[in-house]
């Protein structure tokens, strides 16, 4: 296997850690591969495919890990064409680098393959196969429908978690060892969310905006409301409001327990 | 070690799991008592105090566990004086009712006391002691900075994720299953928030009011500039307020790692 990345530091990292077999030039490291993952934050996956393009052997499959697929779609088909089989694992930590990765990353988490019009059936089946013996539960899902399913259950629950995270540093009044002590769970996972890769969750807004502000949209009408109940200390109406919400993660809870996750490969 | 609650549901099953000796009335449940703790949501804080004020004996201390300070003094000091020295335990899950409760829920977890200005040094003592026997770290603080440190890392907090979780429940092209499979962390931490007890919630909200409307308030505001970046597809902006949250949680994870945690009393 081998890889490449345009920073010297993360190509020194990888060796050091025997990643795989680190190259100079995307061209030397594309050169005859079956299969191409593009991994970079999805701004650079156009410039990223067009650099490649003129060094894939007959038949190789690109892919990515990209969290946006319609703009990756129209950045990259105009370099690959047909043998780009846009993907996203839904998998990842607050860290990020080559020493972030770990054998067990992608088991039992979902991996969405996003084909084209013109996606070569055995192709998509081998990328399918690929993702499978690393542990994924492969689906298949329209471009358009993951990047408004992925805006509502990852983009704006980030941009909201980042929000909170820098209120509480600016209140002057209440210290960093006060918020790092006493916060409850749910803050600490708001603080984990917002430490992730700056670059990554530009690149994710600037290319999922529409269904991005749909989202936040909803959530500051809905947020509003809360805020108006809380200020006229309007009771029946928090309770009612949090009784539903409480509803729908039961909900959730039981469809949890329905998916069987696949035992961990050790 | 006696107990009470008024629902008679909660008392069967706290019986049923021998979870200390279930009295009928809150009056059998206190006599005797040296140290009696209200478990009760803060806006029932006041008349608990009052039923069992007159059955107090001689010398009791009287705490108790609510996640507001200032609206809890004010409504149970009239009943209690100085007997009453309020605590906040920062501690516990989604779950509630006598069978969420397990050993370890105060290990190595904050404690806060927020002792009033006539409150008895050695009652104040003997409270400190038979937290930290229970595995807590004990800390004193203001009752008023107590509830505005609180907004910031638990109530706002709160009512962010309930409403991302109503956002994704009422967003039709979205289907619950494709919340549950395909959501980030990120969302998932969310919706494991939201799905906690909605009358302690409400009650919360209703009396620390002020505190958290200032920091939603500012919350407000912070999210509005980032909606407007990501509309305007300012990525200079977006990178560079990505990156200050990303300091300011690199910021806690070191103060984090300095603080030691006991290890657990199992």
């Amino acid at each position: 296997m081998t890889g490449y990345s345009r920073s010297a530091e993360t190509r020194k990292i990888a060796a050091e850690i025997d990643l795989c077999e680190v190259m100079e030039t995307a061209a030397e490291a594309v050169v005859g591969a079956d299969l191409v993952i593009l991994c970079v934050p999805v701004g650079a996956m156009g410039a990223a495919a067009k650099e490649i393009a003129p060094y894939l052997k007959e038949g190789a499959i690109v892919s990515d890990v990209g969290s946006v697929k319609t703009e990756v779609i129209e950045a990259v088909y105009p370099h690959l064409g047909d043998r780009f089989i846009p993907a996203h694992p839904i998998a990842g930590t607050e860290h990020s680098g080559p020493r972030a990765g770990f054998a067990e990353l992608f088991d039992g988490r979902w991996l969405l393959l996003t084909p084209l019009e013109n996606s070569s059936k055995q192709a998509v089946a081998a990328l399918r196969k690929f993702w499978e013996e690393m542990g994924s539960d492969v689906d298949e899902m329209d471009p358009q429908h993951h990047d408004l399913v992925l805006a509502v259950t990852s983009h704006a629950p980030h941009l909201i978690a980042f929000t909170m995270v820098g209120v509480a540093d600016d209140l002057g009044r209440v210290t960093s060892s006060e918020v790092v002590n006493y916060s409850a769970a749910g803050f600490r996972d708001f603080t984990r969310i917002a430490a992730s890769d700056p670059t990554m969750w530009r690149d994710i807004f600037l290319n999922n905006r529409d269904a991005v502000l749909e989202v936040l949209g909803r959530f500051n009408e809905d947020l509003s409301e809360l805020q108006r109940a809380v200020r006229r200390g309007d009771g029946d109406k928090l309770h009612r409001l949090f009784s539903s919400t409480r509803d729908v993660r039961r909900g959730i809870l039981e469809l949890g327990q329905d998916r069987k996750r696949k035992p961990s490969k050790k």
